[in-house]
């Protein structure tokens, strides 16, 4: 794809002439519209939109598309943004003890499937807790937290975001409460996997919960974390099939392949613009 | 299938010699196994069997198996039963406005898909709610409720199942809840259909709890009605795939189509013995 | 919904600017967008559109509204519809033997979930076949065929959807092909659900042929009819785990629920203007 | 788990007296049956069976209840195997360029999901395809392929099956067909993933096939290789959806997830003798 391409996602209080005036614009900046994908909520009147354009020959720069676009923007009062879709988001991965997601989250990238910049793996477990791990040359810090240091090392965590220009923070199963200032701070910008279908089995041991409540069906979901634990704002969920036959050990198991493919569809709908928050609920164009 | 079928579920606790002493009972008494499946509970120690065999010729009758197995079964302390597959099982349905659950279901008992007699179906509106549909000959009764006429209502309810010789009793999308008195008297043989996939949104409009939650899957859950509500032991659990652009209503109109094949193929396993009760749990032998 | 509401649907070659004419045309003529959907095909070079739209207070009839649009469809060569969703398209069902399709949609039509006005009920089994099913009024034929009749019951047939004014004709698990000359007649609006999922088991008898073959999914597929038996454009699959343990009679009382689930979802599709064809595949824009 | 783990597995013409002869003989053995499952296959009236148990104290050695089992076998003309659980299978894993499914089953084996000892990774690309790809040890033999050189390569390839005594060969999208020779030397111990959900989809570039024939769901098969392309017994599929947005490219991204998610199953069946030949289809007795 040697031609840019561009993604505006925009969200504004419903009302005529929001898609007549948006593919005007484009029109008339001289770009042609590849997708689009729109959404009315007509309980809360708003609006969301996804549009991927490519400028054609003699087009104005992203910069000029963004300053001219404001003033569309301005009229509806729209928030938005407008991206190249070649310009990878950095991204910060942190870590606990079970690294399946971290993996698969790391073999994706190197695949082509997650458009990221990966500045920096986290862990509150030492390097060799992940044997022989390539990293393809992110750095690794091990940053050990108790209940007494969980401020420093906070402190610390989020100095590494501001060093690093992280833009998205997964927790891949790292398995600390964020504190609610630091919550706040990483609003709409950190999922996390959690591993139960919320929001059934909150908290702790949600496998084992799942399986004391003899439930047919366990599952996984990735959300932006809130200061209200397992709250925030869904983003996927999937679901396996159990019996009466699998133990805890076993739902651990089978939820590790629903975990990876969970995180991994959400970041990469996360890295690609396609979540619009809505609220406490998310705006998700699929592909 | 002209050859009588015997099916066999048995409970007890686990020791060394439980397939062997069934199995050669068995054998010894001229029969053949068709199917067996078991399972070990090795959190509680609990052991599940369900056979299916077939006397062979000079095979003696159900009545003299029952008797001689029961020796087998004082042996190992088993909680057991033993059935003719084609003994139909005297069911009793009891619906409220919506009836895609109960249509559903009389149209699968008409194409042979659940092996049952209809006794009764039990409505708290009138005949007329139901239109042209054809109960193929079982008895309508309306037993219309208020809260000051509850325990008038489920007297007769009672007594309806007391005349009718019910041995099931299923909760087609019943919009009351039952007294624990009736829920009592009717463990372990009274199916409800919960549209949520429980343990998440109990209690009432889950579909609209599920839509303002912003929840990526919904589903339903069917199982057997205890004094708790919604948290009686699950039988058969099953969702679908929804997204941001889905309104209560939609989530409404495809959990209906959940809701009915949650709830038949739970009937099914029940009418066809392959549920057996454990603790708070359900194991189920499925096909 | 007392307002009116419009579906317009579209395809075209590509080029810069459609969606610009489109959404403005609709502002200017005084119309609000509710929904919009659409599809740029960058193999074949085609764009596909679907828009929800409604008029305003002071809006122009939609017959004005189809006049006003041709002139944009004329500048892009469109191929395009424009309908009042109000508007109930006129259905004919054919069966055989096997109703449980049938019993699915007239039951889906009662319930609201299919916009349709059923015009008959024609089938090559007599009346009895069904029982005391009700058809809403509906006029039922019974047109019976053998090899020596096939064209006489054919040229009946054609004139009942004609004196009908039949738009869509569904074979609701009718077991005869249609001949290549009606086939062609009724392209693009004749949906017939093979039991099978497609390319696999075409032809006759595919849950043998599948229980033949060990698989261990089964599925179903419903598609447009053309005169290549079962290779018609494809609108909806859907499918379901089975295993060793199935035989051939178990996947046809599985293959039931998915035919019927299959059939109503693509039928549901097509009369809400959903489905557009392009060349040997469609485009389903779902909800 | 300290305690020794046996499975049997067994199959022979079906007879009565089977299960009684078999439980019977474990428990006057001295051994306790955790688990068992059976099928009977009424078309071709075969018996299977798998049986995990423990011997209890003083119980036989495994040699000494092979010996002893042998007469129970012979009685019923089975063919059998007994094994303890902790003994690992040697395994053989072949490689083309695409490594997902190689990634897959080493993390896997890792996690301790996969019981193997890997002796060999085979691939026709030079090691510097697999980057810095970990293989525990596993020694990495390349042996690249044309058409002229395919009788030596093959030959070099049986020729390490026999030197390391690989008793598994896993093609983990090993992209070269195995001539007749080799398949049937490998025969019940070969195990293929293909990318199509077969029938469906044979041969070459399956996905470009679902893509033109304009299907809503794709999948993937594992199977055992014979000399029949694509036509061995199938051990394990699944599926997912996809619309008319995807293009050849998405489904390769998509089924990567099928596919490495059905092979690690059926390898992991395989390992666990859940898996039983019967005719060209299998038993799999999952857990």
């Amino acid at each position: 794809m040697s031609q840019p391409h561009y993604v505006l996602t925009l969200s504004c209080t419903n009302r005529p002439g929001i898609v007549a005036a948006v593919s005007t614009h484009l029109f008339e900046s001289g770009c042609n519209i590849l997708d689009a994908q729109q959404f009315d909520d007509t309980e809360s009147n708003c609006f969301f939109m996804r549009v991927v354009f490519n400028p054609l020959n003699g087009a104005p720069t992203l910069e000029e598309l963004r300053q001219s676009f404001s003033q569309v923007a301005e009229r509806f009062s729209m928030a938005w943004t407008m991206r190249d879709r070649a310009e990878k988001r950095r991204v910060m991965i942190l870590v606990s003890k079970f690294d399946h997601c971290l993996v698969d989250l790391l073999y994706r990238r190197r695949l082509g499937e997650l458009p990221m910049d990966l500045v920096a793996v986290v862990a509150n477990h030492p390097r060799e807790t992940y044997g022989s791990l390539d990293f393809d040359g992110a750095a690794f810090h091990h940053l050990p937290v108790t209940k007494e240091t969980k401020l420093e090392q906070e402190t610390r965590l989020w100095e590494l975001v501001r060093e690093t220009g992280a833009e998205v923070v997964v927790l891949a199963r790292y398995m600390q409460v964020l504190s609610d200032g630091l919550a706040a701070k990483l609003a709409g910008r950190c999922i996390n996997i959690h591993h139960s279908f919320l929001p059934g089995f909150k908290g702790a041991k949600p496998y084992h919960q799942a399986h004391a409540r003899g439930v047919k069906v366990i599952g996984a979901t990735a959300h932006y974390v809130t200061s209200d634990l397992d709250e925030g704002p869904i983003i996927e969920q999937d679901v396996e099939r159990i019996s009466h036959r699998d133990t805890p050990d076993d739902l651990v198991r089978k939820g590790r392949d629903i975990e990876r493919r969970v995180l991994a569809r959400a970041l990469r709908y996360h890295l690609e613009d396609r979540v619009i928050l809505n609220g406490q609920r998310t705006v998700v164009f699929t592909d």
